[in-house]
């Protein structure tokens, strides 16, 4: 009784006394009848400093619903509910049939690969765990998500991953993506150097979590230039006991990808839609946490994905190969590859959002404090008030690089069509095209840690490096 | 000649040498033979301080072209091209006839005005120009778009619209919208009141610069309270004097859903596709510039539009009587009506946009600036790296409102989900739900001016005030 009273002290004496007469406790199955609803799911504790008139019950759907007390007509407990492990609507646990079902594409691939563990001649990816709903629980002290699982453990619980590859899982990190900054971008930078020196490997994959897993994506597409195989985030919008987790689903088709695909290079492999079955690949310079909660909250910006995964099926997008000049991957020992590894950052670079009643004196601030750089996040196609300019050309005249971005988000910059932006042209602000915001600021940091002086730091911003400039119209 | 060379400084004396041989000016229909292609358009003059190496062509489509001078074949004057006057694909100058088609609803609406001018009891409509690219002009110097036309001016050059009311035209201000602050939708607001408070208006029509339409939009939305009338933005991605510009289009469907809906507040009305035949009429608070150059760049955030304007069909969207408690409109004189004006702003409000390697130092630079508010745009579900705390809690320390919305857009704020959310909730971070940080922004403002207590400026950024705030699950 008195774990149960720890439990559920978010709850009112009122509420406690009706679960004991109803002979239910947290964590259980059960039925409410409330108004002329009838509610099933899970019994949840309440978060502490919430409001105590509602009991709160996960649905089955993963979604958490709140009921008024007062209106709650009975409780009584569920027989044949009870917390379901993932369900995989395109993916059974393999069998022999299953694998020879890969085709013989994967097939060819399998026997290029040594065998070193097992039977089967699997190709090896490396799994490398930085955090994230991906890798988290349900806290039933406070009814959020903790992160806590390993990729070891994330590979105990989707088995099936076993059966396409030889996986080699790694903790390299374990935050909340929010909590990641440049120096952990130079980490993942290095880890993955590393292994791809030491070891032959078909691809990389990580699992992120998603609040900031494409500016990991970016700052990966700069620093690991020319990467011979395909560099993988995943994350997962549910974490991965919950009902509706999308962990298992876009961890394997972010395998598949990486099996059954001829591209190298960053990306980033997540629920296409909201229905379990379709997974996209995007460009880890290219994509954007566009939702704060659906499944589906990547979208590719100004492009579309480099590949579809349905079911056990990657198609890469037949504009791919036309608009990038990517390597395949190598045959050869990678051991030997080309690739090049530029992982610093210098954070003295800021981000700097306009807005109707924007105060210059944040461009003031920034120069004062011994930034290198700022990128603005304009109005429409690269403007802001013509009260900024004297605290820009102060920002010029002190030697930042001053760029534009937009906050529209899709389109790019065109600064020569209105006063405004040819008025901060003359000035010297360098336009970004259509580098989105989240990329400009990882590329700037990048930029200025991999450059000589400041005009080479502002040539590197408008030279397309990793797919961050879409292609513009054919004749210019 | 010296007043071609003038236009035509930016170019080449080789391009100069080839227009003269060509016998072709700027201004000019020309037809370029390059490379195996051959492009018709008007000759352009080149922005002063670009790159000389191509001429400019100004496509059919509106589009600008360059073309590599080392790649022209030949130029020649085009005979049937000239630059042609904005084509109306579903609004053809009306007619006697048209106008009994406009509907019996609209008739009926008709018969309740009073006869002020002409024979046709026609309801009437204030415009009110505030500058952008609705009323703007190309610059043949520069090439590039001049804020010029006045209301009187658009009026004149989109004669369809005297077929459907009586205008009553007047230029508040000429500003691109970047230019616009809070001292600026203080006067749009009053004019407004002003306008209500004197005549009987059927609806109010402001022109607005694109780049920050949204942000007037939403400010209005706060001030106007109660408004009994419609009040709708409308801009244009393309300058009216363009082939392909959306001005007139945008503008006529403003007025049709002016005239034939019944509901009231404030909206915005642009293009709904990039082909020319549909708008949709957005909620003020809930709608955001999502592309920098398209026809089609505004898009209604987590909600539907609330109309759209089809030809001259208008169709209020089924859902919104059920979603809003705005009044229809009163056939009384609004002389009387109970509508309150709230038109200040309070601009010690910033916007922080949160970045890995993002500056906790920005935070502490808001506060001693003597700040009252400050808008996060954090990442996912409203998080920021704990980096931040401790400037957090100092600024919520100083009495400042610290409130927090999401940089994915679409979505709402869930801080109870992640420890992250759950311990700004403890310092007392308040979360936005789904208020755009764009309305935010504004909405801080208004709510520092509009309030006697730090408390009371938390409880209104907290309340739906204008439809800022989707609906959230039934049982709650």
């Amino acid at each position: 009784m008195s774990q149960e009273i720890g439990d559920s002290k978010g709850y009112s004496k009122d509420a406690l006394e009706m679960f004991d007469r109803s002979n239910v406790a947290i964590g259980d199955a059960i039925i409410v009848r409330a108004s002329d609803d009838e509610i099933s799911g899970i019994l949840m504790p309440r978060y502490e400093s919430a409001d105590k008139n509602h009991l709160v019950v996960k649905l089955n759907s993963g979604y958490n619903i709140g009921i008024k007390i007062s209106k709650v007509k009975s409780i009584s407990k569920a027989v044949n509910l009870s917390y379901q492990k993932p369900s995989f609507k395109t993916f059974n646990v393999a069998t022999e049939t299953t694998k020879s079902n890969l085709g013989s594409e994967l097939q060819e691939i399998q026997q290029s690969y040594t065998v070193e563990k097992g039977k089967l001649a699997l190709p090896k990816i490396a799994l490398i765990s930085t955090g994230g709903t991906i890798a988290s629980k349900i806290d039933y002290r406070t009814g959020g998500v903790k992160s806590a699982l390993s990729a070891a453990e994330l590979y105990e619980s989707v088995p099936e991953l076993a059966e396409y590859a030889i996986i080699e899982p790694e903790v390299l990190l374990n935050e909340y993506s929010e909590n990641l900054n440049p120096k952990h971008w130079e980490i993942i930078a290095r880890r993955i150097s590393e292994k791809l020196r030491a070891e032959k490997y078909r691809g990389v994959i990580i699992s992120h979590g998603t609040d900031t897993m494409h500016y990991t994506a970016s700052a990966l597409s700069f620093a690991l230039q020319n990467i011979p195989i395909p560099v993988v985030l995943v994350g997962a919008q549910r974490s991965s006991d919950r009902p509706s987790s999308d962990a298992a689903l876009n961890l394997i088709s972010a395998m598949l990808f990486v099996l059954k695909s001829d591209v190298c290079g960053v990306f980033v492999a997540m629920h296409a839609t909201t229905s379990d079955d379709t997974i996209a690949c995007h460009i880890g310079t290219r994509v954007r946490k566009n939702h704060t909660s659906r499944r589906d909250a990547f979208e590719s910006i100004d492009t579309d994905p480099v590949a579809i995964i349905s079911g056990e099926n990657v198609t890469v997008q037949t504009n791919w190969s036309r608009r990038t000049d990517i390597q395949k991957i190598s045959k050869s020992d990678n051991k030997n590859s080309p690739f090049i590894i530029k992982p610093n950052f210098d954070p003295r670079a800021a981000l700097l959002k306009f807005h109707p009643g924007f105060d210059p004196g944040l461009i003031s601030h920034v120069v004062d404090s011994g930034y290198r750089a700022i990128v603005l996040e304009g109005t429409g196609l690269g403007h802001v008030s013509r009260d900024c300019f004297r605290e820009i050309q102060k920002a010029l005249d002190a030697g930042l690089m001053v760029l534009m971005t937009s906050q529209c988000i899709w389109g790019r910059t065109g600064m020569t069509v209105y006063d405004t932006g040819r008025d901060l042209l003359e000035m010297g602000v360098t336009p970004l095209s259509d580098i989105l915001p989240e990329t400009a600021i990882v590329k700037a940091m990048w930029a200025l840690a991999n450059s000589s002086s400041l005009e080479s730091a502002k040539r590197l911003m408008q030279e397309n490096i990793a797919h961050e400039i879409s292609p513009v119209s054919p004749i210019v």
